[in-house]
């Protein structure tokens, strides 16, 4: 393909805090019982109690670190990819980088990327196109993402939806080997910009002057709205991302874990067989930017993905957006 | 240089919200007459009223591409490079292309880049390596910031410093022109990363637990921290980043508008003639991300950056990191 380029994950970790059924959600919110897997597809997600977007960070760099056989002071970037953060300033890269055991003479630079739920598969473009073997040999990206403070108790649909975790992967130029970044998509679509959003804690409605309220202070969605928009956009996306791939060349998809109904879309284009699909919806809910990221990893590592295989990242976010990388692991 | 590009800036465009003299603050927020002028440098510099991050970014990207003579349509990606927003979701590139008239068929992604007061260099840096041609044509990188709801009433130091505004560039590959990226440096130093903070609104201290505090919900630095951060650091990163440019290739160099100390660290160290350095500190302070490329289009503009000048931009951020773009306007 036009664009390909070697590029190699080198390797991977993830961080997932406590886990938290959805029984016990429903029993704390007086739920009834089962609303959770019958309405959002989750029977159980992880939530954190003491730690931060850095923390869960760090420790997911570590782990991808130790996978991969590399020291910290031999990675050029850190792109942290997500969009909740422990502080509005400073960013959450120097802040992860800040939570990481130091090497001496580390040359690094860090910096965020927010796409909401597309941040990985941004950054992951972004580290691909920047890789040149030369001034940048070896880029982390990191999605930390903590979901669970932002729900609105009132809101079942996204109080039992979402999930917190971490997932962190290296990713290599790589001129001798197999593995190939082949090309990446992105469409942001304004229409539906406020169909996914937090309201209030911006220049909007600043904090000082709009008192906490969970309406304007968590994340609200028009599921319908955003549903109606992403099977309206994604076949004319698809076709655009099949005109240099075949789908007989596509190993595993790797979809964000938006929702059950979100999910269906792809399933349900007719085009996919199902078992090109992975999933962890059921268990770990909806991590925003993190969700691509923990799927790829536990596919790597439980074999559902193995090497040369060819792999397709492929996701929806707030903005509206549509965005998607083509890979050979 | 290795890593030479053919990127050319072909327009920009900034906006700027109400003026408001040091006088006026001085007097609201009984201040020493002169104060504002004496300790931080500011004469005057730019609020808010109506408008919000995405109106800003919208207006400067307007004026970028008239000044480029591009229409929308034939742009391939907006980065939004920057530190505030108007909603914590979705992100402010989504929204700034909600607040642009529409053309026919956008073929767009936005992405947003966050390296606070270097997101513009950071994302100079990320568009010069995607820039080929090919997939990626012309980008827009825009930084659109508001200080001014974030002042802590109680700071001077802070509340005198801080200016509002927003800037657009567009960037292009072009094999043909004489224009060139040269390359592009940055450190992120771990420690410091709590000097530039604003604690409260994030996971660390969320709005539902911790009601509005200015201590807590406003920005807040160690000025004296950080100055002795920058004053220890920059000199090896000047040593790193001259390796290859011999100072007398240097036309213009566009500094980060930190504050009047701030600037004096780069007048201070004896390497750069006093005519190199641009400034606009006293007329706008310091708008965060926005300061840069506003300083860089007022030059543009006054004519004290020429087409084939060698342009240096180069500032500090919290984190604490240290960037610079090398490039030939």
């Amino acid at each position: 393909m036009s664009n390909e380029k070697h590029i190699k994950i080198s390797g991977s970790g993830i961080y997932l805090p406590s886990a938290v059924l959805s029984a016990e959600i429903e029993d704390k919110f007086k739920l009834v019982k089962g609303f959770s897997e019958k309405y959002s597809g989750v029977k159980k997600r992880h939530h954190v109690t003491f730690e931060g977007n850095a923390y869960m960070g760090a420790r997911a760099i570590e782990g991808a670190l130790t996978d991969a056989g590399l020291l910290l002071n031999q990675i050029d970037l850190i792109i942290a990819a997500g969009a909740t953060f422990d502080y509005p300033i400073p960013n959450n890269s120097s802040m992860i980088l800040s939570c990481l055991e130091q090497t001496e003479n580390l040359n690094i630079i860090t910096f965020d990327i927010d796409t909401t739920c597309l941040s990985f598969v941004s950054a992951f473009e972004v580290a691909s196109k920047m890789l040149d073997g030369h001034q940048y040999k070896n880029i982390i990206i990191v999605s930390s993402e903590i979901s669970s403070k932002g729900l609105n108790p009132e809101k079942p649909e996204t109080l039992t939806l979402f999930g917190d975790g971490a997932a962190a992967f290296v990713l290599s130029y790589d001129a001798e080997g197999p593995s190939k970044y082949y090309k990446g998509l992105f469409r942001t679509y304004s229409e539906g910009v406020r169909d996914s959003i937090i309201k209030g804690g911006g220049n909007m409605y600043p904090f000082k002057d709009y008192p906490h309220d969970f309406q304007l202070h968590s994340f609200d969605m028009d599921g319908f709205k955003l549903l109606k928009m992403a099977k309206k956009h994604i076949p004319a996306f698809l076709e655009s991302l099949l005109t240099e791939i075949e789908i007989a060349d596509i190993d595993k998809i790797v979809p964000h874990q938006a929702s059950k109904a979100g999910l269906a879309i792809f399933k349900n284009l007719g085009i996919f067989s199902e078992n090109l699909l992975v999933e962890n919806l059921e268990t770990h809910g909806n991590c925003i930017a993190a969700s691509i990221p923990i799927l790829l990893h536990e596919s790597i590592k439980n074999g559902n993905i193995k090497r040369n295989d060819n792999c397709l990242l492929i996701g929806t976010s707030a903005g509206f957006s549509i965005g998607a990388v083509f890979f050979k692991y």
